[in-house]
């Protein structure tokens, strides 16, 4: 069969209107879906007493555990002021003053005083912020710093940008001249590596830090970003078949089950941190890179093809991981894939990248939400079916749900203008 | 319907007849699977270029890390020496020589020359010994200990047994006076916990080190083991209706879902720990309390009426357990449940006792044991199936099947043959 020039142009202009109601009606899903996940940590998680965050939540709102964990502080302060700050309905005079007082818990509480470093922060609090569990690693400092340079921002307040950049300036010394201050001995068998979770972080940091501001500020952090792009990228190996998540310092494969660790869901983040990027810096060789090989490929050997949904952990020589959890499929990596989709066919069109965004999406909102209480569960089986049914624990917070629903909403704003015009 | 006295006394004979028939049946099976469970890790796990043994060995007995985790180390080591010195058919040379192979691995490489401490051993090595990873816990040591104790028996090494001994005082030493050399910063909002496993782990050693030893030897230790079984006892909570697996020093409940966590099969295991205590004190008060509180309890609540099987994790509430895996069925509280079922039976001979081990070993037996390869997985999902298929793994090594399968036939040849006479 041959198909006219005129009737190919005239199918393309039909599928393009079908995709833009399929656009438009996901948008109205996601924006209410927006709503509603605000309106619930605004209801269930503020202390008034102690000040801070409840991040234990159960499924109805109610808080299981008061322990205050310091990722998922300085996580919600940070959303809380990026919704403030770019999404008018949100600038909403109590959701500035939910992260100021977030914020003012952290500075008071967060830092160790038992520490070497004066910047050290601890894993988890008690209720009045007592120090309960310190990690020897950089992320509590990550999420203080988003804190504490997004919520500068807010209120124009110089000593805390100052703040976040001083404590930004310790954690690279962490990373890249000596860790012996994070507290972890240095054993003879443990080999120094390049774990993704730390370019992956400082990235997003060095994004933080330099957005909008001054040629000084981005000049300042230039460097440092394109190392960790340069770190991110020796995660692809196998001759560009495999993401995986620890690979050595001089970027060659590591032995053993933590060199074979595939991590879907952070390849597909540092996916989208790349097409960040690659569109400040117009590196185009970065954007095709990021695409392929952090979004289409871990999408492809993430997916489960027999009961949908992205697998936390696999093995890329088809082993079974040591993960207990390995199988199951968690709520961040499918945010992190929306985000990365949806960015990734912004800037190239591409329809089959489109059709990857629907595919998560249906998963994702056939899955995650809870329809009766509000926000999402976390943690699925194999299946599909709520294994963990609280909405807020050690480890999920009011961050992953609400910067997709955020990010997703934003690029759709844009793609449906496009289309308008 | 009256039925004489007589006619009752017939079919509890019949009765009598038949659990003994189903008794010796489960001995051969039991007997058979200990045979092919020793020969699997005899056949894989040797390593006979560098010492020691692999402990992650796949599905088909395949090696596929090279990792040496030092508890199975010195499990495996314990466990080789154990089945060598009780069981005629294990009484075989190439046994023997693998224990003392793995022993000279761990003496050579286990403790740590950058600790404080001479006696802190790492929590594991590479293939050639270099330490990898420590823990801030006592059990690398436990498992030190155990191993040098049991060998030190079956060669008659006194300096071997002094080994373990003054490692045992340094043992001691962190749980009861300080812990600081263990590396924990003691942190102000880190209560003091009396956590289940150390108790435990510290009784089993007590026995370990006094069994079958002269009367000084049992002295030196009775302080300690009558301590570890009143710490053991403080976990039961809730004026007797659940067993909490962390309670504060003074044995109060501690908030938040660690205190409200329960792992049905640790519970199981200090249930036949102190079923022993109570068999060789002769406190009968402590064999109730065991049975009771210990093994009925924790199976009524731990047993999933759905699927079958023994939870990893549950809250005591209701409320949502936080690890990942609290609905999976791991295989060593199936274990754990066996020897404690069979030996509060054996003890006292009350058939809901053998109900439920029969209950158990049912479960049990249809769901671990992998007949085409060898040795049992490891961890099912909650509905049954295998999740993580290898047959060794980080914590999974030669010890809670064939520690099991050894004390459940040696049970079972003791009932037999009073049976029989």
């Amino acid at each position: 069969m041959n198909i006219s020039l005129a009737d190919q142009q005239l199918i393309l202009e039909l599928l393009d209107v079908m995709s833009a109601t399929k656009l438009q009606e996901c948008r109205q899903h996601i924006s209410a879906q927006l709503d509603g996940v605000v309106d619930f940590w605004l209801r269930h998680s503020h202390d008034a007493e102690y000040g801070g965050f409840f991040t234990c939540i159960g499924r109805d709102g109610k808080v299981y555990d008061d322990l205050k964990y310091v990722w998922l502080q300085g996580r919600q302060v940070w959303m809380y002021c990026r919704l403030y700050r770019t999404l008018e309905r949100f600038h909403r005079p109590e959701i500035l003053e939910a992260a100021k007082a977030g914020a003012a818990f952290l500075r008071k509480f967060a830092r160790m005083s038992s520490s070497s470093s004066p910047w050290k922060c601890a894993f988890c609090l008690t209720r009045d912020g007592k120090a309960v569990k310190v990690q020897r690693s950089i992320f509590s400092e990550c999420f203080y710093i988003m804190a504490m340079d997004e919520l500068s921002r807010v209120i124009a307040d110089q000593d805390m940008q100052l703040e976040a950049e001083q404590m930004m300036e310790q954690l690279i010394y962490w990373v890249q001249v000596d860790p012996s201050g994070l507290g972890r001995p240095r054993l003879p068998g443990d080999v120094a590596t390049n774990s993704m979770a730390v370019p992956m972080m400082l990235l997003c940091l060095v994004r933080q830090l330099t957005e909008g501001r001054d040629h000084e500020a981005a000049q300042k952090y230039r460097e440092l970003g394109s190392w960790c792009v340069a770190q991110i990228l020796q995660h692809v190996q196998r001759a560009g078949t495999a993401i995986l998540e620890n690979v050595s310092e001089s970027g060659a494969e590591l032995p053993g089950s933590a060199g074979r660790l595939q991590n879907p869901g952070h390849a597909l983040e540092a996916g989208w941190f790349l097409l960040q990027f690659s569109a400040e810096t117009g590196d185009k060789e970065i954007q095709k890179t990021a695409i392929e090989k952090f979004i289409e490929l871990p999408l492809e050997y993430g997916w489960d093809r027999e009961h949908g949904g992205l697998f936390y952990f696999l093995d890329v020589d088809g082993h079974c991981p040591t993960q207990l959890e390995w199988n199951m499929k968690p709520w961040w990596p499918h945010c992190e894939a929306l985000i990365a989709l949806l960015m990734a066919y912004s800037q190239t069109k591409r329809p089959e990248l489109l059709q990857r965004f629907l595919q998560v999406y249906d998963y994702s909102f056939s899955h995650f939400p809870d329809e009766k209480n509000g926000e999402w569960v976390g943690y699925l089986s194999r299946e599909g079916s709520t294994v963990l049914d609280f909405k807020g624990g050690p480890f999920k917070g009011f961050f992953h749900v609400p910067r997709c629903l955020l990010m997703c909403e934003r690029l759709l704003d844009d793609l449906l203008q496009m289309h308008d015009e």
